[in-house]
């Protein structure tokens, strides 16, 4: 056996090991300038905030005259995503009267929101972090998250 | 009479007289660790919190993995289970549209949890604490909040 | 050269290369329990919490006749030390009136503590969580903190 | 000796080991009205609360003309004096800049009040409630404060 041979196995070995990257700031940028891009096309001004996995902030941007209040709700929604590990427009399913969680809105001083646009991202199964879109519609907010997401597992998930 | 008779009866009376214990640390832990070994069981990673009779805590674990939002939900399900002496998937109930309570949970600063997994405990029909489990669905929540009252009544009351 | 002792070289790398492990209630639970003893043996009654490396909590305990102010002081240490990747008694320097950071515990919602009993916990150099002392005088809790940490880094941080 | 003898024994120190008693509505009630007394008296127009051991409110009054902001507050050094064990003037000694619990004003929800106003109740030296006053200076309310424990040692405590 010779020594190529030996690195090369070395480095199978050591990729499979490589821990999965959380989102850092420099990914959160690029997600945020590929969904405001969206919003831009589609209309809707837009607060876009990325956080990590443990729902602790990254990045937000404002793009220019969204609304004040979507600030919070954005990373909020972020929050939300992580806190109970699905998205928010599923949350608002079990939140809605009838549903199993109904009143959860009200627990979590206040963080818990029930409407589209929060999203958890994934890398290779492990949860990293989440985006939280606010400013349109609950349908545009939804739509957002979703694009979010895609762009995030599409291109943005290896880095 | 002699006087081994005499000493007979006073420990009866004071028997009688001795206060029923609140929940302590040494009990809280015990309860937890039953519930924790159950929701391992059933495969749910739940928070669990148990708190004395006026709701404020005693001990919270965060079994690995556990939603985030489940720490406060846990402790508030102990909060809601003394603050109204009731189950709370027994006030989930009474909160429901067109409920007796409904609109209970915008109460008491975000603290009233409507659904289930919050239990007050009892010793000799004293109320001494609660307990509450977040982490699984509603129904999991529900009744490992069961299981920890029947343990605290079976084993751990007379501690 | 073997394959068996190539084997052997690249699993003594791999070792090397695992990553660091983040505090888990394990853990968490086998730390309070040494404070504990140690809080229990200089006559304070604690609460003792330990949160992950994001401020999250893991697990609390309240000794038998804590203040039930310490709760949320607990927990607070701990965000307060991973929050600023330093003990809370540093912080208190720097927060002093004419210190660099003075007026900082006016931020954050009310979570941050000046106080010491907050120690951020370290696993090979990488933050991995902290703990959180109060209930005796700052002084006291500021040992316990130590302790905790001196406990933490001789005997748990290989788990 | 005959049974009456044992009966007149037992009684006595059963009479010894009954439990120490909370405070109640009634004897809040009577506690609140003695200092509304003093408060007119020396010209302050008081809000008087009373809380269990745990914090939790039995009886607030507000004199007419009490400033709207003292509720939060009389309640709030009724939940600070039993959340630390001590009266808020006391507290505030150890607040003040350079003192050992500088800045705990700052955590507990803003729960934390650092003026005087605020006194434990001991009942057979058991902490079984406390007092807060708001409404006038922090002298007049210290004062306040201060005539409402010894009212109640004198003349409530054994209620």
């Amino acid at each position: 056996m010779e020594e190529k041979d030996i690195e090369r196995i070395v480095r199978e070995c050591l990729k499979e090991l490589a821990p999965v990257k959380s989102v850092n700031l420099e990914t959160a940028k690029l997600l945020i300038e590929g969904v405001e891009a969206e919003a831009a096309r589609i209309g809707v001004k837009a607060v876009i905030a990325v956080s990590d996995e443990k729902g602790r902030p990254i990045a937000v941007h404002c793009m220019d005259g969204a609304y004040i209040g979507s600030f919070d709700i954005a990373i909020n929604k972020t929050y939300t995503s992580v806190a109970f590990q699905m998205p928010t427009w599923k949350l608002a399913e079990l939140a809605a009267p009838g549903g199993s969680l109904y009143g959860i809105q009200h627990t979590n001083e206040g963080k818990v929101v029930i409407f589209g646009g929060g999203e958890p991202l994934y890398n290779s199964d492990r949860m990293v972090g989440a985006i939280g879109v606010s400013g349109g519609s609950a349908e545009q907010d939804t739509y957002l998250g979703a694009y979010a997401k895609k762009i995030y597992e599409e291109k943005l998930s290896w880095k």
